[in-house]
């Protein structure tokens, strides 16, 4: 009979969602979004789901905690080496890379169409029949081809795009045209249209999007980061902005969140930000992976998706 | 020895790209941008390839004028009754599905996205983590499913969204989920998240889009026209967004284009409008075109796409 914490801001509707699915021997001890309410309630815990931050909270008091699956990808603040490592982590993969692909390709397309301008030439009743552009026929690097770099180069090809992967090694997703990897960075970026990092932070992926990585890009590439913050140096990607040696960057995630209001990326020209929200994780489909783990938990299979403490994911 | 005009704004690239690929038995005795030039050069041209608004005027004088490859979807100045039609006449198709579905996406994830709400907060130095949409799970409309139409549903199903299809008769697109024919038109729209119209200009199809099927649209609805204007009864659109009965309109095409500076689209709450851009006639697809239809019609079978006087498609 495993006892199940949920502790989540969407807490009740986990609860509603998991109950629906009739799980067999499921105790659900509590469903809450509050750490401190959690631990005021018991500490006998065999599994949590939930947001990786507010595990954190509770995670020294289970004692008997087995199992944790995070409604996140990135699972950070439980991978602190103070942290105890005594229990199964499983992120949340496999769920995001559609909706990636949705972020990432609106914001391809809005910059091919040249949408704002397009906004601005009507607001100043102007016909402008100047041709935009088009996504058939450019090449995307992809930093990264797990889960979401996979549905994003299946969507680059649906588009009539070439896609080339930089990985460590693998080069396992078909959609692929070409695998980069080790020294070869330089050269995978000198080809790009455009750069989209799916990586996760590592400490190999510090700051792999750096100056000499930047000017080696063509001046019309567009960067778009939806991996994480540490991925990109900052300050680089903000004199490549303001010196025309880039065309645009469309940001999800940064160094600092929330981003503070006196970074420079607030008004970088020809910078899009976004605020963490490309892939919202949504209830059903963390409550699916969740179910779908459970299964493999009380049948004495591993959960899919297991991190590994040490690199991170 | 077919004698070839060429009749375009992008007629030297025509002219290189039609070369380029040695094609039998082709003379191309001329490739101008220029009506009067054409006029003024000869009148035994027995093919024309180029825009159909240009051939309109050099139409009677060509006594032997066997074919006629427009670099258009529509053919609007062609089909006057008061011109001859004893000639074929093909139009361009097959190469702007893929275009459109460029637009189409971009501009339906742009919404989803609310990607002009995230620039506002940007502008503001405001973090806004609210949640936008997707389109896994929304319903699209098609109104009318022809090439275009088809490569629309194939995104559509890419993006994991229902596709709904309204055509005359036909059913043959097989990325489409359900048909409706007929005077089902209003239980059609009364199912959509998305309505897109790619029909020709027709009788048939004059003001299909008008306050009664706007109506029964959900208030979360979006209309998007890359057909033609005339399918839109425009005062109606205008009214339905005005009172808020529709979430917004993205028009690439009008009855009277240039749109005139005093029509009320221009400044119309949630109407974002393009210029007739939606699918740019790419002269390496037309020519790609014209060459394969070339081979068919100097083997002795009929060019593909011809259209029908009648039905001006």
């Amino acid at each position: 009979m495993p006892r199940v914490l949920i502790l989540s801001k969407n807490a009740p509707e986990y609860r509603r969602l998991v109950e629906a699915a009739g799980l067999p021997g499921l105790e659900i001890l509590a469903a809450t979004a509050s750490p401190s309410e959690a631990l005021g309630l018991r500490d006998d815990f065999d599994v949590i789901f939930g947001e990786p931050v507010l595990i954190r909270e509770v995670l020294a008091r289970q004692r008997g905690l087995r199992w944790v699956q995070a409604t996140f990808a990135g699972v950070e603040p439980l991978l602190d080496p103070s942290l105890r490592r005594d229990y199964l982590l499983t992120n949340a993969r496999g769920v995001f890379g559609g909706l990636m692909a949705e972020y990432v390709f609106g914001y391809l397309l809005q910059h091919e169409r040249r949408m704002f301008d397009r906004k601005r030439a009507q607001q100043e009743l102007r016909w402008d029949a100047s041709l935009t552009g088009i996504l058939r026929g450019k090449t995307i690097g992809l930093l990264g081809v797990g889960s979401i770099g996979a549905s994003l180069a299946r969507t680059a090809r649906h588009f009539g795009m070439t896609v080339l992967g930089y990985t460590r090694a693998s080069e396992s997703c078909p959609e692929v045209d070409n695998y980069y990897h080790g020294d070869s960075l330089l050269e995978f970026a000198g080809r790009l249209d455009y750069l989209v990092n799916t990586l996760p932070n590592t400490k190999e992926t510090r700051h792999l999007v750096d100056a000499s990585l930047l000017a080696r890009l063509p001046a019309h590439a567009v960067v778009v980061n939806v991996g994480r913050g540490s991925t990109v140096d900052e300050s680089a990607l903000v004199d490549a902005l303001q010196n025309g040696r880039l065309a645009a960057a469309v940001l999800d995630v940064f160094e600092q969140e929330p981003l503070p209001p006196e970074h420079a990326f607030w008004t970088t020209p020809n910078l899009l930000m976004t605020f963490h929200t490309s892939a919202p994780s949504l209830p059903g489909d963390l409550a699916g992976l969740f179910i779908e783990n459970y299964h493999r938990y009380t049948s004495g299979l591993t959960p899919n998706y297991a991190v590994n403490f040490e690199n991170g994911y």
